[in-house]
């Protein structure tokens, strides 16, 4: 950094805070669709103030998406991706300030997507000025995609990436960003993955009986329970036929990487008043299973009385959700066709199952040298080493059409001020304002590191 | 029956409506306490009018219960048992006239109660005003408790009998009653099931997670799922050991009336809209498992996320209700035992299991001269050949106590207006008006039947 950008980074420390105030004023919740259209007209308008030549990309039924092109010196060219559409803010009586009035309290920013992900699109956009501000130009040409969709699954970007496929070629591109762990070392994410989610109904009767009649009527709870048994054996491994027929092992390099890790295991054990984490795992064989196994998760399940006391029914119907996390090679229309063909086998054809959405996983090799580059960018940021993660548990939907339609490779690096107990998805989301100027100090860092030759 | 009584019952047809109306005006929810002393000074009045010696009988924590005693001519002494409490009315918007204004369309009254239990009320004192009227005193003595708890499971009647034994004790009891089947025939049952209600919790967590992270954290609802699928076998049988030890077999006698029965297999088939019952079972080992297996229902189902669409969380919490339907002669607290040991010994020590409730299965005989006595009677009312029932899938809580204490042999006869559509505890619960002067009849001819050497 030269001597004028960390000049001018300690004199405007509220820039980012002041533009991430301004973006959580404005609700954009999309499940809703309330604000999404002011929330991209303030997007392009901060885009465009900052230099940037922006369009609205329009797909049919998706809320807009902001796009910004502003050329660099150097002929490195970057995809940055985010998202301005924010998580509803319910339950509200569990906020201590309302949630679309960000508010300062000990020395943290509170609104809805102050950290998902409406701080990155600050901290990016802090760094992008302070850069033009001392330099006159950017160190390498930035294209931007904020989409307005991801809270709900990006159902539309596949169609948005294959539109505009010619407009989102980069060298490399930064996904939703990570942060800086427990330890302050800079996360480094280089996929995440799959999902197939599914919901099981049973409608056994027409109409639910008194259960005097469990003798000799079908119970749909039963039937439902016994189903839900046969997909996972007493050592939770999935039994559909074929489920890890297409999982890759993990290769050398990401077992070293996982092996380098921060401990978190403390952390979440006091997080979740556990004990231990399954099969007593810890230590490296605990951050493989979390890493590189998939999951078949029950996320709800319903059926007859479910208030207090007692009420002696057989109810006609049950229901449950199921989330199957996938890692690579795995697909999720495979996977589906694979359990469909297990309940069958296993004589449940009374099982209904809805496809309620999918993703493909999603892995950029360690190898890669846009990885390796980010890797030694955040090494050289301070005397923190970078843990690195293969593969997150979670899932960003719109990575498998990114790849798909444009193929260029991506992580999540820390130029997201969030941190572990920010709070996304929840009441009382904040940012520690610290954070937020690191990471601004780590985005200018990580510009001009791709730069350089 | 005399020609007197035969000509008062015809010029006084509406009296147990009007009976009926008067005593279903009045709401007695006892789930939400309402109306229940308004109650039982109407039940008490109505009785007094009739000319029994009444009292109210207090037990600490109970809603009133109504006593009344009229002697009558010959020595034989019957107690019957009802309850003027009735089930809530919701859903509220499914009445098709206001549950406690008593309605008539099409030849059938509409109300809460009017068939669960108020119904049996009217048409017993119609009985026995009919009897007085026209010969001055009763056939046989009548003793007559009326409790108001009947719909919560009796939580207070073992102690009111243990009590107030020596007002209860009589030759014989006929129980909350029966009506007439599909074809017709009087309908005489012999016994309940017994019940054990249970609910199961798992707390895993001390919250929700990501489901991202069910690769490592333990998961509420798979334990539930599991824990539930080790309860029964794949051919229905419940696997906890010692379950079935207790099972009595049945009689030849029983076997025999069994097959007697009328078919309802049609009737129920298209009531719930099925193909068929459990294991295609039909006819005489159809009526065998209903009326001989124990069972464990599922009555309720909950973890997580159950609202439409997708959420991808991992419950920290799952919970279920289970309903065991037993037969002599399991016993409630010993197959709470059994159930206990069976999932620690699966490996279900984190299941809470928590007691919400038994009954003890009773049966009387069908060997019994009180059996005997009124199966006689029925047979000789019409050219209807009785239906026996040696016991039903439902549960009476206050039977255990009533043998325990005070000893009596009971059963259900069809002294009840309700038929098998009445839908007791449903929605526009109602009786047909022919029904109750058939009950009135009844009653009179089985009254008078008692008396007879």
């Amino acid at each position: 950094m030269t001597d004028a950008l960390v000049s001018y980074l300690k004199t405007h420390t509220d820039e980012a805070q002041s533009l991430l105030e301004q973006l959580c004023r404005q609700p954009s919740i999309v499940a809703q669709n309330l604000g999404m259209d002011e929330a991209a007209d303030l997007v392009k308008a901060l885009l465009d103030d900052a230099g940037f030549s922006t369009q609205i990309l329009r797909v049919e039924g998706a809320p807009p998406a902001v796009y910004g092109e502003l050329e660099g010196r150097s002929p490195f060219t970057l995809l940055l991706y985010n998202h301005y559409d924010v998580q509803p803010p319910d339950p509200l009586d569990l906020w201590d300030s309302p949630p679309f009035e960000p508010t300062v309290r000990d020395d943290k920013l509170y609104a809805r997507g102050v950290s998902d992900n409406k701080g990155e699109i600050a901290t990016r956009l802090a760094a992008i000025r302070a850069l033009l501000a001392t330099d006159g130009e950017l160190p390498i040409t930035i294209r931007w995609i904020i989409e307005g969709e991801e809270e709900v699954g990006s159902p539309h970007f596949a169609a948005l990436a294959e539109q505009y496929a010619d407009l989102l070629r980069a060298d490399g591109c930064l996904w939703e960003g990570s942060g800086f762990d427990s330890e302050d070392r800079p996360d480094i994410t280089l996929g995440t993955k799959g999902l197939l989610y599914v919901q099981y109904e049973v409608q056994a009767m027409a109409r639910d009986a008194h259960s005097g009649g469990a003798a000799t009527l079908p119970s749909a709870a039963w039937r439902l329970v016994q189903a839900l048994a046969s997909l996972r054996g007493p050592d939770g491994r999935v039994r559909i036929p074929g489920f890890y027929d297409d999982v890759l092992a993990p290769t050398q390099a990401q077992l070293e990487v996982l092996a380098d890790q921060t401990d978190m295991e403390d952390l979440l054990r006091k997080m979740y008043d556990i004990e231990e984490f399954v099969d007593g795992l810890t230590g490296l064989p605990l951050r493989k299973r979390q890493a590189f196994s998939p999951t078949s998760n029950i996320a709800g399940l319903l059926s007859g009385y479910t208030e207090e006391g007692v009420k002696t029914v057989l109810p006609a119907r049950a229901m449950a959700k199921m989330d199957f996390r996938l890692v690579p090679d795995q697909d999720p229309q495979d996977i589906l066709r694979k359990l469909r063909a297990h309940l069958d086998a296993e004589g449940f054809d009374d099982i209904q199952v809805t496809d309620l959405g999918g993703a493909e996983p999603v892995v950029t090799p360690i190898e890669h040298p846009f990885v390796q580059r980010i890797i030694d960018i955040a090494a050289s940021f301070s005397d923190k080493k970078p843990s690195i993660s293969p593969i997150t548990g979670g899932t960003l939907p719109l990575l498998g059409p990114l790849r798909r339609y444009v193929g260029v490779p991506g992580l999540s690096a820390p130029g997201n001020a969030g941190y572990w107990a920010s709070g996304a998805h929840a009441p009382n989301e904040h940012v520690r304002l610290a954070d937020l100027t690191r990471a601004v100090r780590f985005n200018c860092h990580m510009f001009e590191g791709l730069a350089a030759d």
